[in-house]
């Protein structure tokens, strides 16, 4: 581990820029800390607008990031480009089929092609890192991988991206709808103009699948994974758990068990007593459960220029301190495929709110159901209303499974006088 | 990074049997994880009490620690003895001198002889690790070491001591007193019989000289922390605080500013909202700021056999796997002596209460002496009692100095009608 580390970074945007400045500014710092002196030799980027802000004095600059991936003043190569394909997965190739280390912060290009390219990197000794690609500045990865070496992990279940977490808390705060408050986010930079990735839960998929792996030494499986985003959360149900002592959080869920593995990613009420319940904001926050060291928490920024730059930075140290770890835990061919839990057998508190016309004998018939079904319900409200107006039933269901659940939503739609499907949301204990 | 690595464990008490358990058996996964297979061929203990629930069979018994840390089979010594002297350091120093790395969960060892351990090592390229001494299963030294490598760290904070964490919540929940809830917890097996090290803060005192080491990069400096207890916290102040929208924890308190490096172990009024109000019974729990990441809170079992043997056991994986890292983050010869600030410079929000006789005109006694000492009163709640009862005056002032409060209360003293020397507990932020 000695002389200089050579790093190029492939793309100078927020990220890119944020890693930039803390590798020039903390130089001295990070060397006294890794035990080796690093320095950015080269970087490319497809802008010069971003980059006209940093002092690149004495650094290489290539218009095509592929240069930069075998150049041979480069050690590291720092892919903070995006996309799970194209250009982000040639320099991933080609970087490692060059020799040299690789970190980048790319979570879709980790979850599509993580395996691939950790098989890569352990072949030819080097590493595959991307802290950065999970809660941002939230250090997790490490924390799975060598914090809870000695474990088995049963399940982990977070608040992985901000944007959600964002538009959530800001409408039960200001009582305003989805829409409008995502329009905001994006006039404040905390949404993209095209959310879908976030508000529809994917962004949060990619992260979790990461996750799944490395917890449960597994190989990334990211079509397995259940989604359902936070388009379909309303202020009147928001309402409701918060009056039944609830929290709907966007959450990813993984679980490890005696029946395989379980990976969802769906709107949740959590306990306001939960502490997943009392991160707000833009905030992410991991929750780890393993069989030695219990619950574990992680809460911190998920998100930012300099946050996310932090973890990208992090991984950049461990190269230099010549700390290496398996990109996934553990070699990529002790990566064992598990059954896949089936989610109808999966076993769960519900929420269900069912809309209904203010007519007699419905929640005699609604009852009925439950009770065909062998569902026990925990709690249940209805509040009057003006004569006239639909009513709102809610129910809290104790423990049940997921088909006793839709097979009950089925026939409560069917029930006269029903408005609606029933809306359904998952709880989180 | 080849061969077995061998490893002695010198004290079979609860988190020596619990390490020697995980290392026999998680084994395999261990070395699939660390890329080395890990073995425990030497153990010593005192008594054969706990280690007879043990499967030693092949594992080498020395009664005599020191002969274990000396031994030709060993790679690794183990010391989970404790004590800031006697074996445990006979023990730390003749391990480094034989040219073996060198764990322990001994905060007291670290906290006191921690810089000159650390130089052996160094010299002889050996680890000195100690995750366990903090926060027990909480991996917050390798989060500030290596997840934060790239940031300055401005403040640590932290619920260190399970102990007193399960007692302040006890009584806040229970209204029980501070000497019943001890009572219960030493029977529950959470306090020792002599509690003293716990309640009076000298335990957490210990974490924190580590921590504020590691953050600020400055020599353990255990002597300059101001150490208050919870001994003299009433359920009387806990009433009023929960009243006002606060907590009451014991909090180890460190920052780093202009002025130089602080350290604070007392009991603190934390918002409800604040993350560390949020946590209860004997989790602990730390929050770190640091410049590019921000706020970052981690939380888990800060005790208990299993969870403080996997932080030994995540030690020790790091030495199999070939992960150093410097014991306090850089080379003890980079560790910088800074200024210590002056606690009576510190600024701060208080709250006072003062208990007083129902007699007319003290309150604007007290008044006077707040406006003469410059301190504002952000709020004052002074609630009816039954005539010639003593009143109590909750004062909760806005941010001034130590000094000034400090002054306020001599002053308060002295007037006229007032009962004790009010209470202070300060507020934090």
């Amino acid at each position: 581990m000695s002389g200089i580390l050579k790093v190029g970074i492939a793309g100078l945007g927020t990220v890119g820029s944020g890693v930039f400045k803390i590798l020039q500014e903390t130089s001295e710092l990070l060397e006294k800390r890794s035990g080796r002196k690093v320095v950015v030799t080269t970087v490319s980027s497809r802008s010069l607008e971003k980059s006209q802000r940093l002092n690149l004095a004495g650094v290489k600059w290539h218009d095509n990031s592929i240069d930069l991936a075998s150049s041979p003043d480069v050690d590291v190569v720092v892919e903070l480009i995006g996309g799970s394909d194209g250009i982000a997965l040639e320099i991933a190739e080609k970087s490692l089929q060059s020799g040299k280390h690789f970190v980048t912060a790319n979570k879709a290009l980790i979850a599509k092609h993580g395996a691939r390219l950790a098989d890569i990197a352990e072949s030819k000794k080097l590493a595959l890192a991307f802290e950065a690609a999970v809660a941002g500045g939230v250090p997790v990865i490490k924390v799975l991988k060598e914090g809870l070496i000695g474990n088995s992990r049963t399940r982990v279940a977070g608040i992985m991206n901000g944007t959600c977490n964002y538009i959530l808390t800001t409408m039960k705060e200001s009582g305003r709808a989805f829409e409008d408050v995502l329009k905001e986010a994006q006039d404040l930079g905390y949404a993209e103009a095209d959310p879908s990735f976030d508000v529809d839960g994917i962004d949060t998929a990619h992260k979790l699948s990461i996750l799944t792996a490395i917890a449960f030494c597994v190989p990334v499986d990211f079509p397995a994974i259940y989604i359902e985003g936070i388009r379909e959360v309303s202020l009147l149900d928001i309402s409701y758990a918060h009056e039944l002592g609830y929290k709907i959080k966007l959450l990813g869920i993984a679980g490890s068990g005696a029946n395989g593995i379980e990976q969802h990613v769906y709107p949740c009420l959590v306990k306001l007593s939960h502490p997943l319940a009392k991160v707000d904001g833009v905030n992410n926050a991991i929750f780890i459960e393993s069989d030695r060291v219990g619950k574990l928490v992680l809460e911190g920024p998920g998100a930012g220029e300099m946050a996310t730059a932090s973890a990208v930075v992090a991984d950049i140290a461990d190269i230099a301190a010549g700390r290496f770890t398996y990109p996934f835990g553990v070699p990529v061919s002790a990566l064992q495929m598990r059954n896949k839990v089936d989610f109808n057998n999966q076993k769960g508190e519900y929420y269900l709110r069912i809309t209904v016309r203010d007519e007699a004998g419905i929640l005699a018939g609604i009852s009925d159901v439950l009770r065909a079904e062998d569902i026990s319900v925990e709690s249940l409200v209805q509040k009057p209303v003006k004569k006239g107006q639909d009513v709102n039933i809610v129910v809290i269901t104790h423990v049940c499974s997921e088909k006793a659940v839709k097979g009950a939503i089925e026939k409560i739609s069917k029930i006269k006088g029903v408005v609606d499907k029933p809306r359904l949301i998952r709880i989180e204990s």
